[in-house]
């Protein structure tokens, strides 16, 4: 194990995180807010921290195995939420490391929950850099997703790359950071798009950056207390909408889309079924919601609209309280927890890819049931997927939904509610944002005992690295020579 | 489609049911009660219709095919429970259809939930009928697991079939009738020391005798309303846990046992998993009723072990009212309702066999990631399973947690309660018995609509025939020539 690169790549993160919350301070003092030092001190310490940590390893060898990626992937996040915490800290806007950890983890997770109760309190620059915490960690995902995980064999992306290059450095860096600048031109574009629509539509210009860093991160986040119910104009509301939507579909297909080219994105399986999933549920919810409640048809349409597409890429941005509606309009909108955003995405969850795949191989099943002695190959964008694929989607499926039942029962010890806690889970797990119960749209995590806070944040990191890439930190085979 | 020969199975078992309907007539004359001649109507019709039948069919030809054979085993439950509501309708102990068939299905399902509000004040005739119809809906299901389905590559038992005929009339005759003759003795003989253990423990004979068909075939009908409860003697109660969990066990591994063949058991992975899952469950169940209620210690091991057995083994027999439990210990319970019996059981549900591959397969699938490039088979019981029971399994749980998910949806629109719903979606489709919120163990399904009864029995009735049998009927690949 090269232990030295590891901390290496740990004091760069340090750095990096540093240099953002230069940014952070640079609102701060533009707003001429008084908590400015609180990050002066976060940035100068993980600056410093960092430089200090690449000086130390500046002899380390460059070689970085497969464990040692492993390794480094779950250390991304877990110090980015470490010391991402500090601001909240030090200004002291989240005293205490719990909440500060959670909402930071949340944050570089592109989770969204929160455990803030008087959102519109806090300083512009705590907002900032709560924005940034999800931008930063969507510009994460889109590397990750589309550049590293596939090396590993983990992930949706598995489907798009037919032949993955073994994890040697040379191989590897021109390959992420050819992939990296491509996709964070498009992602940046695409922020810059989302605030300027925002901004015509009479956001303020500070809220705008906020709530694009959010969307084109599927987070959440919001710089109010009612989210996007603050912002009732029919509008604001649809283009959150197309820009979440787009937000949850991989970026690769988006990238040729703005380049004119949208032939990869029409013919492009998992795009159709995440339109078509999206159209059904939007559907199904807007028949219940047009029998149940009185309100006009657009407004109910654009509510139903909006929280389909709100789960489904895993945003978690609010306007009504669908805790409000009828229960099976709720459960409706609670199944969506379970399927999430494009593979190669900021979206999280289980993945389209993985359901249709799932769908299509027990449709096969039934299919080899009846002729048996027939070859029935699954197929995916006009490809025979590998046995060894399935074989993959599948574990998945099954380790996510006993994530979800194991952590659902243990959560129950904090929270008794099963509702609420079914719906904690899920939400972390799926890095959506608001839950069932008492964790719902319109409710915060507060409340939440402080052990429950340590364990979602653990499950949105789980959730966040496909299950996988922590999960083999914990077998013994990983750590076998 | 040979038709012909569908239509003969069919009279085949309506003669089979009338004749075990007057089984019932005997107890019926025997205790002198008014309502035998319901027994005398159903049980002629049954005889007669089928005898009618089987006599205009005499010229069918024998050929029976992969899609027959499907047909007929989903016409074995349906026939039954229809004409088997009969008795209950003749003789007023269930007037309507709805309840009748619900109850009927039920049964032969071996599910055992009711819509009775008053058990004792049943005649014994109906009493018998009810446990009846678990008893031979335990026999249907060792024979289909056994003998039937494994030919059609579906079910638990794939893994311990190396070498399956084709279906050709000629060899599966010989094979289901060894196989149903050696089993159904064992069964029998089961049957028959359970009564005398319970009788030997003050239980009157007919009690005793119901509660034995109920108990070998994992079905979970009482003659009392308050099921075993009724019966605080611990002796009754250890007795009735240990026959549910033999009826849990394969009965291949019962049948070698019974003749003095412990090795096979012993040596056998899914028993081995099946009884550390049970002790496992016993445990926590066991320190979370210690640490909040004040029972004494052996009662509450013994209610833990009872209820953690009765839902594994899908029986679903109640002592205590779980429901009455702390929140987690209730989802603790109901966590156990995804697991079921072992495959060639009576016991309905997922089955350990395939938990157990699904866990292996998560595990493996993290050992392949460190590993790309080794080979790693997965193995049962030290042969390496086909990488196409592999995906069956997975895609059986997959289906069985859309079924589950589906369905919970779609049964709030009859009980907005989201446990309730769950609960009975879960009982019916692990054909276990009582369920949550107000389907509990205390509770009946008689204040469910019409509509979901009719929804729950298609449940019990997937369930039991482990979800391809019914679904393949669904598909389109099954009608095409």
């Amino acid at each position: 194990m090269n232990l030295k690169i590891i901390f290496r790549v740990v004091g760069l993160l340090m750095f990096v995180e540093g240099v953002a919350m230069l940014l952070a301070l640079i609102v701060s003092l533009i707003y001429r807010e008084s908590d400015w030092w609180g990050f002066v001190l976060s940035s100068g310490i993980n600056i410093l921290g960092g430089a200090l940590i690449i000086w130390i390893t500046r002899k380390a060898s460059r070689d970085i195995g497969k464990r040692e990626g492993f390794i480094i992937v779950s250390l991304v996040w877990i110090t980015f939420s470490l010391l991402g915490s500090l601001p909240y800290i030090f200004t002291g806007a989240i005293p205490n490391l719990t909440d500060a950890f959670f909402e930071t983890m949340s944050g570089f997770t592109t989770t969204g929950s929160s455990i803030l109760n008087d959102i519109e309190s806090l300083s512009h620059g705590i907002l900032f850099w709560r924005s940034l915490t999800h931008w930063l960690g969507g510009m994460g995902i889109i590397v990750l997703s589309l550049a590293i995980l596939p090396i590993f064999g983990i992930g949706g992306m598995q489907l798009y790359v037919a032949e993955v290059p073994g994890p040697t450095p040379d191989k590897i860096s021109p390959r992420i950071k050819q992939t990296a600048a491509a996709m964070w031109v498009i992602y940046l574009i695409l922020t810059v798009a989302e605030t300027i629509l925002l901004w015509i539509g009479k956001m303020p210009l500070f809220d705008a950056i906020c709530h694009s860093f959010a969307t084109m991160a599927t987070g959440g986040f919001s710089t109010k207390q009612a989210s996007i119910a603050f912002w009732p104009s029919p509008y604001i509301q649809y283009v959150i909408i197309v820009f979440m939507f787009i937000a949850g579909t991989n970026f690769t297909l988006t990238y040729f889309a703005i380049r004119g080219k949208f032939k990869p994105l029409l013919k492009d399986e998992e795009f159709k079924y995440y339109a078509l999933i999206t159209l059904g549920f939007t559907i199904l919810v807007f028949i219940g919601l047009l029998i149940s409640t009185h309100t006009g048809v657009e407004e109910t349409f654009r509510n139903s609209l909006f929280w389909v597409v709100s789960i489904i890429t895993t945003t978690g941005f609010a306007t009504v309280d669908y805790l409000l509606w009828q229960p099976v309009l709720i459960a409706l909108i609670f199944s969506v927890f379970f399927f999430g955003g494009s593979a190669g995405s900021t979206g999280g969850g289980i993945k389209i890819m993985r359901i249709v795949l799932l769908f299509k191989n027990g449709y096969y099943e039934l299919k080899r049931m009846v002729h048996p002695n027939a070859v029935i190959p699954l197929k995916f964008n006009n490809h025979s997927v590998d046995n060894k694929i399935v074989t993959n989607v599948l574990a998945f499926f099954v380790i996510y939904f006993m994530i979800f039942g194991v952590s659902t029962i243990i959560f129950m010890l904090f929270e008794p509610d099963l509702e609420t806690s079914m719906g904690a889970v899920a939400t972390s797990l799926g890095n959506i944002g608001p839950g069932l119960g008492s964790v719902g749209p319109a409710a915060t995590f507060a409340h939440i005992h402080p052990v429950g806070k340590w364990f979602l944040s653990f499950l949105m990191l789980i959730g966040r690295l496909e299950l996988f890439t922590i999960l083999v930190l914990f077998s013994p085979s990983f750590w076998k020579q």
